[in-house]
């Protein structure tokens, strides 16, 4: 019989993500991760289940690649707590060096993200790292940003999933493994 | 006679600071903080020399506000490190709970940034981090969104600082004591 306290690290983090209803539409619940990093143990607690997991020798990173701009918040302290280098991938007009760009469908329009052609060298082991996956555009741009200078991205991060959106799944079809550590149902 | 081996934090990261003629304009010279972060050991250096200084106990903030978006990168690793919540201060339409806001003036036309109303409380002392001070317009807001909340703005931080601009000493003379690694003439 055990006497261990249970601690849900998963559980623990979906209770302090904040959902705003109708938000950035009429009908969409937006899920806000502000509340995890605002506070010390709950932001302490998603960085270090990230590092958790990429300290493994298997499974450590070259390069951790953060997404414009909620993916650099996490991507640069899983960076500096794995002793690897972060590159940002940005919103198109934003890296003032030569870059590589992609561009890809929303809903409505079409959007552009950019790395600088120095950032990664052919190879290199990518850890891709976003906030949140709804459909899926922007890591699947981010991936073959890093492809296209011949890195090899072996895993895409993110705190939430929102799986009926079906980015999750898309991205998992293509080939990119991927570890989330919240699914919400519904949008 | 000492056979100590010298090493200067400032030289060293400026020596890894990317000048990129002539972006976003003609005559500018940007100053490119990205080969910073890529490298693992001189980003290390870099988040190092902002922690070994607010780890003291009469700087130590409760709070880092990060600036919308290479301020999220120093921000995030910075408040991690020390153990302390961060927040971020984002261009107007990005943060979906309810904000203050503050607009201030550009060289042509003008910007808003916002905050979150529950992101600080009142008393709470915040370092203020962004990548670099030109003209301190940003960080002039930002300070002003804090202490709209009733937050006590203790220092602002960046990695460069342009002081021909002016924006360093237009911030000191209003009173924020600021911490900058790299200075560059012209700009």
């Amino acid at each position: 019989m055990s006497t261990a306290t249970s601690f849900s690290v998963n559980h623990y983090l979906k209770e302090h993500i904040r959902t705003v209803p109708d938000w950035p539409a009429p009908g969409v619940q937006f899920r806000d991760i502000t509340p995890l990093l605002q506070d010390p143990k709950v932001f302490r607690v998603l960085i270090d289940a990230f590092v958790h997991r990429y300290m493994d020798r298997a499974l450590r990173p070259d390069v951790v690649a953060g997404l414009d701009a909620r993916g650099f918040i996490l991507g640069a302290v899983v960076a500096y707590e794995l002793n690897v280098g972060f590159v940002p991938i940005r919103k198109k007009g934003k890296l003032p060096f030569t870059t590589v760009e992609e561009t890809y469908e929303l809903e409505y329009g079409s959007a552009t993200v950019e790395l600088h052609t120095d950032a990664v060298k052919p190879g290199d082991r990518v850890l891709l790292i976003d906030d949140l996956i709804a459909t899926g555009g922007t890591m699947m741009a981010g991936r073959r940003l890093l492809e296209k200078l011949g890195a090899v991205v072996t895993e895409g991060a993110a705190i939430v999933d929102l799986p009926e959106l079906g980015g999750s799944q898309r991205l998992r079809d293509s080939g990119l493994p991927l570890f989330t550590l919240v699914d919400f149902a519904g949008h």
